[in-house]
């Protein structure tokens, strides 16, 4: 049976597209970027600045969250949403992949994967069915299902298994997902690693399962660049045109941009915040350390073009200062600054697109970044 | 010569008093707290969340910011307004408290303090006419004056010599301010320990040397309330009603609430975000541990009746995860919850000492504290 379908393809240039999904919580502009919030927050930002830096949907980390504060509590006190106040959509991993880099004695089999808290040593089982039911309890507009992920390089006889094993349980978890109510969401994710036939195969396969949007998991974990944009030209061709489409873990904004060049409409990663935290600043000009002394006297702000008050305001010396002193302003400012970037790189996309200018917007972009950054005085 | 007088007492009530401190980058109104910003940042705040919870002026520490970034380059840069983006009113320490607390290799005589860097180990001199030196270059409104604050216990020959040398850098600091452009201010500061007579001793000397307003120092530094009080009604009333009188390092709401009554008009301390930092709540139900297992599953927020959005919008239940989770959010929230508390506290003061009704809101407000928080659910 084909699932209802909440999102609208709006327009076309080349590969690249903008659309709107509607989720219960609110509507989605694509090529959307979504800011992580593991454990229910985002790292140094309020909710009203994720908001703010133009974010139309968050992630949350179910493996961190089943863990603390639990998807019964969270369930129990109005779910996501309500519970942590941000109030717009929400998309949830599986957990699995938290499992397999977090976790202790990890256990996996046709059933699931067993493991220990690596907070507390407790004992957990994640089945599909467990993680529908958790994502379904967090309340999650968009849940993932429960799939593989194998770090590469690695054999193919393991690609293969782990991309097998992923396909039986995007089945699981779609027949699990089917009590959900009307408008929430269940993506697929399509494994194989760095070989283009599995690529291909588990498009397929999860294409004949049907989901309300495909995911490329897998990938950003360790391959070079362009395998990743080869396996993203593997397995777009195959899913259907008019759902969504999300690149999972991806990325660094050119890593974006390249994306959406080749027909991906999601995002998520934690480099804008995790940078940040370690004095590093996506600009147009390429990526700035305020670490660096050459800051030290300079009265400039990161970029005086830039839409967002911080990144026009702030002098790179006060960054500067607040980074070399450890000071939690220097981790907020960073992290909101790159959020905020990351979101005019989306919104700046999305314009080209609508224009049927997103060649020329590519090139220009691609040639600020090679730039660099202002000349130091 | 006496100095020019930029304090306007506007009413009374009892000893309580309010008024209006003019500096040259804005108005104070008193009663006022001046939240900690150490090295030209407030942890975990923006600064526009500092100024949304009513503080007019923030403290800045000499120490810190002349050791990094330097005083010469923020002087460079604008000065600390600029240089933080801060834009009000700021005071700034003399540097000695921190130097005696912090600094490794202290060497004190009759000239000033010699000591290392606790950051890089650099060797330093601090003395009247270089810290006002530095607080000039940093641009601060209110310079305070080099002293020497003695812990508690101390032997009286110790607070003695301390308070006699105070006095004589308090004149050093008074001709080395000479220079400073018309509207900006030095304190006095008195000391004397837990001796009545060395405090009156002090303080007369310090209104002979005259200054913009005048200080008690080396308190709740370890010594019981009551002796605090008692030193306060020492001093106050050797100090001229028309000038402004500055209650340093203090305190928790209730040492406030009762230096006032005993007619302080200004007070600095780091506990609203230091406690906050650590999952404490100050409310008008006394503090409330957010740490603690009674908030996991309670969704009500710390005061629904708080005019501090953060305060009466996020759930007890959530407030509790982010503290347990070691989430940045957390002490962001709990900071600006508990900087808006001291903020509103001030602003009741202000009010009831206006309306005469000082001597009620202090009872009411004693009883809300002593009543304790919600009962669980």
């Amino acid at each position: 049976m084909t699932l209802a379908n909440f999102f609208t393809l709006e327009s076309r240039d080349g590969e690249a597209r903008t659309g709107r999904l509607a989720t219960p919580h609110g509507v989605v502009r694509t090529p959307a970027f979504m800011p992580v919030g593991t454990a229910g927050a985002m790292k140094g930002l309020h909710w009203r600045e994720v908001r703010d830096a133009g974010a139309d949907i968050v992630l949350g980390n179910t493996y961190h969250l089943m863990l603390r504060p639990g998807a019964e509590r969270i369930a129990a006190l109005g779910g996501l949403q309500q519970f942590t106040g941000w109030n717009g959509p929400m998309l949830t991993d599986s957990g699995g992949f938290q499992v397999m880099s977090l976790a202790q004695l990890r256990k996996l089999d046709e059933r699931g994967v067993t493991f220990r808290s690596h907070i507390d040593g407790s004992s957990h089982e994640l089945t599909p069915e467990r993680s529908i039911g958790i994502q379904r309890l967090l309340g999650s507009d968009i849940a993932m299902q429960l799939d593989e992920c194998v770090k590469l390089p690695a054999e193919r006889t393991d690609i293969e298994r782990a991309m097998r094993l992923s396909l039986r349980w995007g089945e699981r978890s779609r027949r699990a997902f089917e009590s959900a109510p009307h408008g929430f969401m269940l993506f697929g994710i399509a494994q194989g690693g760095d070989v283009p036939e599995l690529r291909r195969a588990s498009a397929r396969g999860m294409v004949d399962t049907g989901f309300h949007g495909y995911a490329i998991g897998g990938l950003a974990v360790g391959e070079p660049q362009a395998v990743m944009l080869a396996m993203i030209e593997e397995v777009v061709p195959i899913l259907p045109r008019d759902r969504p489409r999300y690149l999972m873990g991806v990325g660094t904004p050119e890593d974006m941009l390249e994306a959406v060049a080749r027909g991906i409409d999601m995002f998520d990663c934690v480099l804008p915040t995790r940078n940040g935290r370690h004095g590093m600043a996506f600009t147009r000009r390429g990526p700035v350390n305020l670490a660096n002394a050459r800051h030290a006297d300079d009265p400039r702000p990161l970029d005086e073009e830039s839409s967002w008050p911080a990144t026009r305001s702030y002098a790179r010396a006060y960054l500067h200062h607040l980074v070399k002193s450890g000071e939690t302003l220097g981790a907020m400012l960073l992290s909101e600054i790159n959020i905020a970037y990351y979101q005019q790189l989306m919104r700046d996309m999305r314009d080209a697109i609508v224009q049927g200018s997103f060649e020329r917007f590519r090139e220009q972009t691609r040639a600020g970044w090679a730039q660099g950054d202002i000349t130091p005085r």
